[in-house]
Parts: structure tokens; C-alpha cells; sequence
């Protein structure tokens, strides 16, 4: 693969999915050189053609000479990494990650590395793979970091100047109340939305199943959206911020039994009531 | 307003709304007079600038000559129509609504016309009101009848024809069966989505809610959707389809009770396979 001209930092990212792939994509159009690693050489050569990063290798000593590694790998291999990788990392390089969950990763890495910061930008599509990075994916978006008392601060302005470079909004909080903010509005509506489609293939009227699909609308393509994703992140999420989701769980059926006791006694005023509040608080949740 | 040719049917719509308006818009394409009747002189005069109808009244007696009349009103004003909209409907014209519950508006409809017709196009935007409606709404989209055995053959006819001169799929099915497939697909989203909703400004913790604000992105975005709509519209569904409602949400609190057990016990592999069916199933209820 062409090697561009060197720029003042190097970017080492690690997976080109999804994250990875667009990251370098826009890394890239900022003049930074990017190298990319990859598991298998299948990967390579489609990242290689797609041009994800200058240089696309499954050789971790690639991230040799890098500045800066963005560790762009599904939850469950960020949690479990490979004896190769972690010796690949330069002692001196500041290392990150784009994992959901920030205390499990924390609790692994921040001995795995002198230099690493907990963050993740939320920004994503439905699609997934080498063949789902785009440009201008985080334009806009939270880039949230978890730093703590022993975070290198120069490290952590490190990652701040990417975000901010990327146009997202950089956002610093703690890392369990960050666990539990994305069990309620990320964890908690994936595991509704699977319960919601789970709901309508277990119905045993088979009439009734086959007359759903047909009028099916979309009020359920977008309920059922997430929880229909990809389900090893699926699982992922939920085995690793459990007790965040099930304490999110406890919240959710106080709100579902309150609407059911409305339903069942025909309280419609206090439904109106609750839904003339939510009609009013969404927008205060919507992209910014 | 410009009065057109008279063509060989004329078709009145009572409602210029969503769908209403979408109706009218795409009938005058097929060449069709439209003649449109609505509440309000303000809501009139924006029907007639957006050309919803060949001609918009809020008098009545605008229906006097029409051959089919849509009653495309909101759920609650078709189940309390007034008396003078009873009086201004012709007996020998044929009768159909919009409405999204077909057993509350059968028991009332069908003994107030001889030739009414329950059916519905399965369509909508997130919009509502005059300034909605829009053409070729129901290009490809399901189009529901729900005749019994004392529905007039040529009436059902006659609806059938104007639902594929629209574009639409024809269904004909029975009442109740429809109301639970409705309740399925899509009163239940709604319950459960405005219950997601109300999970998150229940939380107690304002740093939480804060920070959850911030994060939120596209998964709490479409699952929160249906949730925070119309809160009329809403309340409406559930007041006229709540055992259908209530039956769909026992099914429900099956299946996400499930999930919390797999999650508690820690079952991975449970929670994986039944994502990986979600992952295949939920193609069969996506527009068709």
C-alpha cells in the first residue's frame, strides 16, 4: 500500500470496523497518518481497498511508532486482549478504546497500560464491519471520556484534541455513573426492544402472528430496531453492565406498572397527563 | 375555490389531516373530485391553499352528492360523531373510516349506515394536521378491511377498488383479530416506548438524567419514538383497544421477564440465541 508523507503524529488504530474504520477515514482527511490493524489478512486487503488507513497490517508491530492508539475492538475482545497486542503497545504511546462500557474496560486496562484513557464516542449506523466505516460519522457527536485520579493528564488532552479535531463535543464524567447513564438509554431500550419482538414471534396464533408481519408499520421496524442488532454486542452489553441494566430494569417496570394499573382502572386522564410529558421531554434527549 | 370538470365520481373526505389530506391529494391525481369537509374556517383556508380537495367546506352539506365518503377523523371524534355529520351523510353513498381500532368503531358505524365499510390504510409520518398530509402515502402500503357478514358486497367493493387505485395491499380480515394484531404491532410499542421514556425522568439522580441527556443517541431515539407522539391519538388506542392492549402485555412481561432471568442467572449463551432469532426475525415485519 502507497505510504503518504509522514505527519506530526501517528495514529495507530486497532479494528477497522464499524468505529475504527471511520475514524481513519476522517483521521486521514486531517492529515494524520493512520495505521491500521487488523486480525485477518481478508480484512486487510478490504480496508486496504477501501482506504480506512495508509497502511493496514495484521502484524501488530505496526503500532510500533505510533503516537496514539485508538483500540477500536468489539467489548469482548477489548476485555479479553491478546498477549500480542498488549506487548505491541508502546510504553510511551497514549492508548484509548471506543468500548460502551466504561468499568469493566477500566478495571482491565488501567493495568494493562500507564497511559490509557477510558472514552467512547457515541455515534453509530446499523451496519458493522470493515465495509461500515464512513466519513463525517462523529461530526457533532458526545466523545465522553472517564478519566480518573491516576489518568495521565496529558494523555487525557491527547484524546481531548482528537475528539475535538473529529467535531465531536468532549464530555469528561465519572465512570460508573457513565455505566449507568448508558444502561438507560442505550442497554435498557435493547433489551425492551428485543422483549418487544420476542413478544410477537411467541404468540401461538399463527393467524394472528401472520396478519402482524403483513400490517407491521413503522412504529414496530423502529421499536424493534435496536433490539434486533448485532447479537454478540448484544450480549456483550448486557454481560458486562448487568447490574446498571437490571437497577434500569427496576426504574422500567415502575414505569410500565404505573401505565397498566391507568390502562386496567381507565384512568385516561393520567395517561393524557403522562403522555403529554413525554411528548414534551423527548426533544431534550435528541441529537444535538 | 375553482371548481373542476365533474368526473365520474366524487369522492368526500370528512378530515383533512394526515391522512385525510394524503387521501385527497392522491385522489385528485387519479382524477377523482375531491370535495373535503372540516371543523374550522382557519383550517379551511389552509386546505384550500395546500389544494387538499377541489373543494373544502366546514358546512356539512358538502357530502350531499358524493358516492364514497372517508371519514378520516381522529379515533375519538369517529367513535362521538355529531349529529349533524350522521344527517349529512347520504344513505346510498358507501361508508368507510381511517381508524386504527376496528371492533369500537364497528359498533358504533354500523348501525348508524347501512353501507359502512370498517377499513384502513396501515401508513403515517410523524406529522399531524392540515399542513401533513402528502402525496403517494400509501404506495405499497397495507390497506385493511374488516367486512362481516352483514357488510354490503358492492360497498366493500367499492373500497377496494379506491385502495388499489391508491397503491395499496388489500387485507380483508376479521375485527377482533385485527384489534389484537394492531395491539401487537403497534398499541404495545407505544406502551412500552412511553414507558422507556418515563424510566429515564423518573430517575431521581439529575446528574444521571443530566448525563443521560447528553449521551443519548439514535437507539434511545427511535425506541422512545411512538412513545412520544400525539398524546390524544394515543390515549385514544389505548382507551378503545385496552384488552387487546392489556392481553398483547401479558405476552410481554413474559418475554422480558425472561430476559431478566437469563441476565440474573448470568446465562449468556440463552441471551445470545435469543437475539440471534431477533436478528432473522425481524426482516418479516419490515415494509414490505
Amino acid at each position: 500500500m502507497e505510504k503518504t508523507t509522514k505527519s506530526s503524529q501517528r495514529i495507530g488504530i486497532v479494528g477497522l470496523g464499524l468505529i475504527g474504520g471511520s475514524l481513519g477515514l476522517d483521521l486521514q482527511s486531517l492529515g494524520v497518518e493512520v495505521y491500521g490493524l487488523v486480525h485477518r489478512s481478508t480484512t486487510a486487503e478490504i480496508a486496504e481497498s477501501r482506504k480506512l488507513a495508509n497502511l493496514v497490517s495484521t502484524n501488530p508491530t505496526i503500532l510500533a511508532d505510533c503516537d496514539l492508539i485508538i483500540l477500536a475492538l468489539p467489548l469482548q475482545q477489548l476485555l479479553k486482549p491478546s498477549a500480542e497486542l498488549i506487548h505491541a503497545l508502546p510504553k510511551n504511546a497514549v492508548i484509548t478504546d471506543v468500548g460502551s462500557v466504561k468499568g469493566p474496560v477500566l478495571k482491565i486496562w488501567r493495568e494493562l497500560h500507564p497511559r490509557f484513557i477510558g472514552s467512547h464516542p457515541m455515534a453509530g449506523t446499523n451496519n458493522a464491519g470493515v465495509n461500515a466505516g464512513q466519513k463525517n460519522l462523529f461530526k457533532q457527536r458526545p466523545w465522553v471520556s472517564t478519566p480518573d485520579q491516576n489518568s495521565d493528564p496529558k494523555a487525557l488532552k491527547s484524546i481531548q484534541t482528537l475528539a475535538k479535531n473529529l467535531g465531536c463535543n468532549w464530555i469528561t464524567t465519572d465512570a460508573q455513573l457513565h455505566d449507568q447513564a448508558v444502561a438507560l438509554i442505550s442497554h435498557l431500550p435493547v433489551l425492551i426492544s428485543a422483549a418487544l419482538l420476542q413478544t410477537v414471534v411467541n404468540v401461538e396464533n399463527s393467524s394472528l402472528v401472520n396478519l402482524a408481519k403483513t400490517i407491521a408499520s413503522s412504529g414496530f421496524e423502529d421499536t424493534t430496531r435496536v433490539g434486533s442488532g448485532n447479537p454478540y454486542l448484544g450480549t456483550a452489553m448486557f454481560e458486562n453492565n448487568a447490574s446498571a441494566i437490571l437497577q434500569s430494569l427496576d426504574f422500567y417496570h415502575h414505569s410500565i406498572d404505573q401505565l397498566e394499573k391507568n390502562i386496567r382502572s381507565q384512568e385516561w386522564d393520567e395517561i393524557l397527563k403522562i403522555l403529554k410529558t413525554n411528548q414534551l421531554l423527548r426533544p431534550e434527549f435528541l441529537s444535538k
